[in-house]
């Protein structure tokens, strides 16, 4: 069954043919990269913000190069719920991480100011300028200027050309001693929403076009490297090898049954390094990473603690000396309880079942928690693939989850407390 | 109990400096490196033909830069029974790699001519000019030429500065178009027995300064690819997933255990690679290849073909797409049973257990096995360490392998057929 309606299929259309145009500024013609502080940044900013000014939103480039407008409640100056996105890009990027929540909350913007509607609260839209932290190995800059979190010492970070977030932010016509102008403060927010692509295959297993968030997932990284004795690989007796790669193919099949076995678990060993590395010499040395998520800090935590006991004990028996180290760590976001709520009202309005999924990958949502309650809207994306040119959403999906953001917002009730409502 | 004697420990003496005098001539004064048609070729090979003459014998260097010693018969013209190993190294070598089995030969025929003693039979020592093929990649070229079965398509490859093996064979003197005259014909040889160090920890876990050798094990190489899909480690569930990476793991520790339960079998997974290899992105891509060794062609290929369709099955339940190709297989070389015993009595007559053990990696023997009956002699080596700096051998197992070698060549009995004897 399908539910677009035909102003749904018309602010879809709208959408799809704004993600192409937003494709097509690109630091190469034959792929999509769109990096922070480059001249596609500024390009695509001046298109984004002109598409607000359109959506009859007062728009502006704030101090880290953020796109930001604002349509105005029925009343001046009342807090706002916000909506976004980033429109940075990874390299060789598919064109709707990002833009799809960008454009489609000017889109429903838009709507709105077609309809000539004001509603008890404004709304802004914000158009992040690095989430995907590409240019400088950090990531939600634009986020974090926002939520007044941006953490300075990244000033002094070099890109791969040395120059460094200073120069590149002066370059590109930004103060860098100012981008505490950027922040915001929590009163001036009721809540944040952002729709993006799923960048899984679990809605499309499911057959359904949109979903809802509960969190974004925490996630904890090792750097795990396992010793043992190099040795020529037609003279040393199996019994008497301590082989390193072996080992750590043992701990790779063991930390993947593990989180097969625990619903929320995901674990991933995504590099691996056999050392000397020839055919004929059995590996004296075997480096691997082991990335582990899940929508519970807790329960993540206890898993990460059970893998390190798996690696030890297999390293133990083999004879291996084992190194693990935590590379990285994150903190689970969960998506405010009283807006997933809303999310799923408006999807079942729209005629879908709700499913709530928690969000693997960041999001800029992550740090705008820091400010005000967040909430996120998937959209299935084409075989879960994202970060890939062969990135895709079916224009009714597109559709989908525009009426989606748009009926949350029209029947957003903001969480009781002293001030508005 | 040590049954070194007196002649014995001269005689390991005098090997012993001579092995330090060898490896003295490298190419870098911190790292012993000696490669083919290199100026330290040049001086090596002068030195030990300056030990062969010293040693009664007639020395020459032939056409491929193997030096050649003859110590004649109690009659002029005999048959030769051919002692040898190589005298090249790897990068960053170990100095008994290939001198020990050259100089323990020429002591051996050093004792006999101070004695004033022939045999019944001529001795030959050759000094093999390459087994290691470090500067061209393809190895046992010495020994080959000696054969007959020297490819001279070989002769067009490069090293690494861009010469081909036919100018470097030029520029060190010698005639490329007349390598066929380094060829020996069966009819010269008896038998051909080489010393050498194990390169592997078997007899010293076996408390045995010697062992006798049973094979040249052959070896079949795999290159093996998985393909399946890459994904975010965050958003993608894990039944949902194909990771290549996973995968292969599971392979490793199957071919692992497949040649734990199978004596005599070797397999190693030396060098494995997984893409795209980040620690967020789930391995769509992983190639590692398997090594397997056994002193029976056929048992190796049966388990060969075991492996193959391990990985197969694997592959298939994981939803993985597996590439299996054969890029290296080389026959098992067996020593001749009638040599076998000859060294076995000498070793029991020396005091020590006999111990038979294959040879998991190459040697001239391999060669020289299209030219004539061959067997071997294994030395302990500490903690099986070779292609080391960390190589080593004590004086008292290089005295035993030369009271050993002495004692095969003193009661040496050719293969009963027609001709000598």
């Amino acid at each position: 069954m399908t539910s677009t309606t035909a102003i749904g299929a018309a602010l879809g259309k709208e959408i799809a043919e704004r993600i192409d145009l937003l494709a097509g500024i690109s630091e190469s013609a034959d792929q999509l990269t769109r990096v922070f502080l480059s001249s596609e940044h500024r390009a695509a900013a001046e298109l984004i913000q002109s598409w607000m000014e359109a959506a009859g939103m007062a728009a502006r480039m704030d101090a880290i190069g953020n796109v930001i407008g604002r349509y105005e409640a029925d009343t001046p100056k009342l807090p706002a719920l916000l909506l976004g996105s980033h429109f940075d890009s990874v390299r060789n990027a598919g064109k709707w991480d990002g833009p799809l929540g960008v454009i489609t909350a000017i889109a429903c913007v838009a709507d709105l100011n077609r309809r000539r509607k004001r509603l008890p609260f404004a709304i802004e839209v914000a158009a992040f300028a690095d989430e995907e932290g590409v240019r400088f190995a950090s990531t939600l800059l634009g986020s974090r200027a926002v939520a007044g979190t941006f953490d300075e010492s990244v000033l002094a970070t070099r890109d791969r050309d040395g120059v460094t977030m200073r120069e590149a932010l002066e370059r590109f016509g930004l103060d860098p001693t100012h981008i505490g102008a950027a922040a915001r403060a929590p009163s001036e927010f009721l809540a944040y929403l952002e729709l993006h692509i799923e960048q899984g295959p679990v809605l499309e297993a499911e057959g359904l076009p949109v979903g809802v968030v509960t969190a974004i997932s925490g996630a904890t990284r090792l750097s795990v490297t396992l010793d043992g004795m190099a040795g020529h690989a037609g003279t040393v007796p199996m019994a008497m090898r301590r082989d390193a790669l072996a080992g750590a193919a043992e701990c790779i099949v063991a930390i993947e049954q593990q989180c097969k076995n625990d619903i929320g678990l995901f674990g991933t060993v995504g590099s691996i390094r056999a050392d000397p590395g020839a055919t004929n010499v059995i590996p004296g040395r075997c480096a691997f990473t082991v990335d582990m998520r899940c929508a519970s800090d807790q329960h993540r935590r206890l898993a990460v603690t059970s893998a390190v006991r798996t690696i030890e004990r297999i390293a133990k028996m083999r004879g291996l000396s084992p190194q693990v180290d935590i590379t990285h760590e994150s903190r689970t976001v969960p998506c405010a309880d009283w807006l997933q709520a809303q999310i799923s009202a408006a999807i079942e309005r729209q005629g879908h079942r709700t499913l709530a999924l928690p969000s693997g990958a960041g999001h800029d949502g992550a740090a705008i928690a820091d400010l005000t309650d967040i909430a996120m809207i998937f959209i299935r994306c084409r075989g879960g693939v994202s970060h890939h040119p062969d990135e895709h959403v079916t224009p009714q999906d597109v559709a989908t989850g525009a009426q989606v953001l748009l009926d949350v917002i029209e029947n957003f009730a903001p969480k009781a407390r002293g001030g508005v409502q």
